[in-house]
């Protein structure tokens, strides 16, 4: 079955094509066709993009003004005689939409029915930054492939079975039962899919593994991951809370937020783009917020830059042994998203104070993981297994597609404990 | 030599009369000859008290309207004929002074000296609940007792030796030019003094010890004590980061901030006071704010209590993992406050996840450790021993008020590595 995946930002929509069936994925067989996007939606310069495999990749640029436009556009480009993969529209068999916010009420990838679209309308306010572009996403596609199934899939439903204890927040009680305010978590299409692929790589029982994933890229999370289940997760009410990331701050003093505001007269606006726009390997380092331009200044001997990088891998190391705590020990430590797939020293920092814990790196071995493979980084003694596992978010979301469909999707719901109500 | 220490809140002063001397402090005999303060100072029915050993407490309600006039009673009490323990207040030789916020400045207790109030002036801006009260009971005392040596002992000056990478947050860099926004880290007497008395009880060198320390009372903190050195605490630039307090929230996903503001439409003002004086245990649980009423309420079955009592010592535990990680390993850890040494449930359940890192508690020994004893309550066979610790940040003042005057105060500062300027 071909599944469209479509992960739609407010200026942006990224698509994949994936060959996908239930039989592919038992397989691992299942594969991209084509993948690219639009940015810049809105202005007269959008630009459409097309990537496929053995071919050079193809770009235009042209007005798009809104999402429909450039959900045709994609789908016009794809079944384009040349530059296209498709034959007819007709072939896409049903559509996976990447949806940020789920709260409370999606525990699992779900088929989107006028219910699930009201839920997941109700969960805007949770998200106002992207569940609307999601649903503009949605809309637009359903309008043009209207023919087809539409699923969603929750970035945080993954994270829908850690316990009470680590999702409430020590606020008035109040602020969770009014307005749903607690850890949500978000990644989890990633930290799922990432928990998975190591057991696999390691040959063993996911049933029976006690996982840290740590996904480092633009945003950047870390999963505790119990036989399966995500039991915590650094990212919080929204994707600002835990690791240092790009531009955004991550853990902090609340105190610091209305200190800053009194002393600097910030309005609400700027106090959050000041949280994540200015802050983060950025904020520290005033160099980039790009851990590549971080390594090169660190190389150059910025001391601020070294002092950014230093922040970003002795927060991981953190919660690294936070999560064993949590889960009463670890059996693997795995590494995904541009950063953790690419950055030897990241992960070479942050597993440095680890030897107690059983988990060493094999120098070797990291410096020299191949680009994009799943490969083990640790030593052959190590009692913690230490990975690289490119993730693959889409390949995710068409999967889900396909287990929905045919009914296999597990829910991940059913904590341990529940808060009560 | 009988030392006077203070310690002035913004309608309190507390004090103890102490005898003390770098002989004693060697031989471990210094003791309070007298405990006690005045409360609810600028109402009409302000109250003194004072304890001294095998003597019925003494109190007394009368209008003290400031708090040089409090000071004042206070040393008129110490010498009267039935209920005081001084023949003259010139039996004083000195004052010990607690200090909440040292700031970058002061890494050390020192002589207060013009240069020095000064200092402690430029830190009211950090610390704008509890400098300006500090300052006002110095200012009191001094003038009552010009003739002796005033010292400052900063809650703040232990954690000095933190090292960059646990004390810049990941925000813009001028934040900690301009303002000085970085993690301080506060309770530090109490931290110091109970790593000190743990590498003793244990007959340990504290040079060669990793100790996670956690003061667990009304405010709660725990720091990572690598060879006698902090080198990361959970409080930050406030005292409201970390731990979940009686009434604090402690770590939280900043954007909430922004989006109860929003949502709630509150102030500055009414924020500070949600997250300081309404969340914590009793914002969690609607019960209580005190640890043994929450106890109490999880004996009767309230599920509210039950979780405030998970995520508070869940949040405990992480920590342990995060700074056995920081520090690569930990040999003990302390509890102390009046929590950690009277709930025999918080460390029984806060401990209990960690016997992978070899920390297993003795139950018979943690269930009967003897009310304000140094005690160990981990097993014969734990790898890692788990102590209580009975506080006493009066007797440390009283101490560095001695050394300081001895010229034998250590100094905190000298991080491994600092934040450049």
């Amino acid at each position: 079955m071909k599944v469209l995946v479509l992960n739609c930002g407010s200026s942006s929509v990224k698509f994949q094509v994936i060959e996908t069936s239930l039989e592919m994925i038992e397989a691992d067989t299942d594969r991209t066709l084509a993948r690219g996007g639009v940015e810049k939606i809105g202005l007269s310069d959008s630009r459409l993009t097309l990537e496929v495999e053995g071919r050079k990749p193809y770009q235009e640029i042209s007005e798009i003004l809104e999402h429909r436009a450039a959900v045709e556009r994609i789908l016009k480009i794809l079944v384009h005689p040349e530059h296209g993969v498709l034959a007819d529209v007709r072939e896409i068999e049903a559509v996976g939409h990447r949806m940020v916010h789920g709260g409370e009420k999606f525990a699992s990838s779900v088929l989107i029915t006028p219910e699930v679209e009201a839920g997941i309308e109700e969960c805007v306010v949770l998200a106002p930054l992207h569940n609307p572009h999601n649903l503009r996403g949605l809309r637009a596609a359903r309008g043009l492939l209207p023919d087809v199934p539409h699923i969603a899939v929750f970035d945080t439903a993954f994270h829908q079975s850690m316990p009470a204890r680590a999702y409430i927040y020590a606020l008035p009680y109040d602020l969770y039962l009014r307005h749903g305010i607690r850890r949500y978590g978000f990644h989890g299409t990633s930290h799922r899919y990432v928990a998975i692929r190591t057991a696999r790589l390691l040959g063993r029982k996911l049933d029976e593994m006690k996982i840290i994933t740590c996904h480092l890229g633009n945003g950047c999370s870390m999963a505790a991951v119990a036989r399966g289940r995500s039991v915590d997760t650094t990212m919080g009410f929204t994707p600002l809370e835990g690791l240092v990331m790009g531009t955004r701050c991550g853990d902090l003093d609340p105190a610091i937020l209305p200190w800053v505001m009194a002393m600097e007269e910030l309005t609400l606006a700027q106090l959050n783009a000041m949280l994540n726009k200015h802050s983060g390997l950025y904020g520290m380092s005033g160099v980039s917020s790009d851990m590549r331009e971080i390594e090169a200044a660190c190389e150059r001997g910025s001391r601020r830059a070294q002092l950014a990088m230093e922040v970003f891998c002795y927060r991981i190391t953190k919660y690294i042994g936070a999560y064993a705590a949590a889960m009463g020990g670890v059996d693997a430590i795995t590494f995904t998203g541009g950063i953790g797939e690419n950055s030897i020293k990241v992960r070479a920092m942050a597993i440095a104070p680890l030897a107690f814990l059983g988990a060493e790196l094999d120098g070797e071995r990291n410096t020299h993981a191949p680009r994009g493979k799943e490969y083990v980084v640790s030593r052959e003694s190590s009692r913690v297994v230490v990975a690289v596992i490119p993730t693959n978010e889409e390949r995710v979301i068409a999967r889900d597609t396909v287990r929905v469909l045919g009914g296999v999707m597990p829910s991940f719901a059913a904590p341990e404990t529940a808060a009560p109500r």
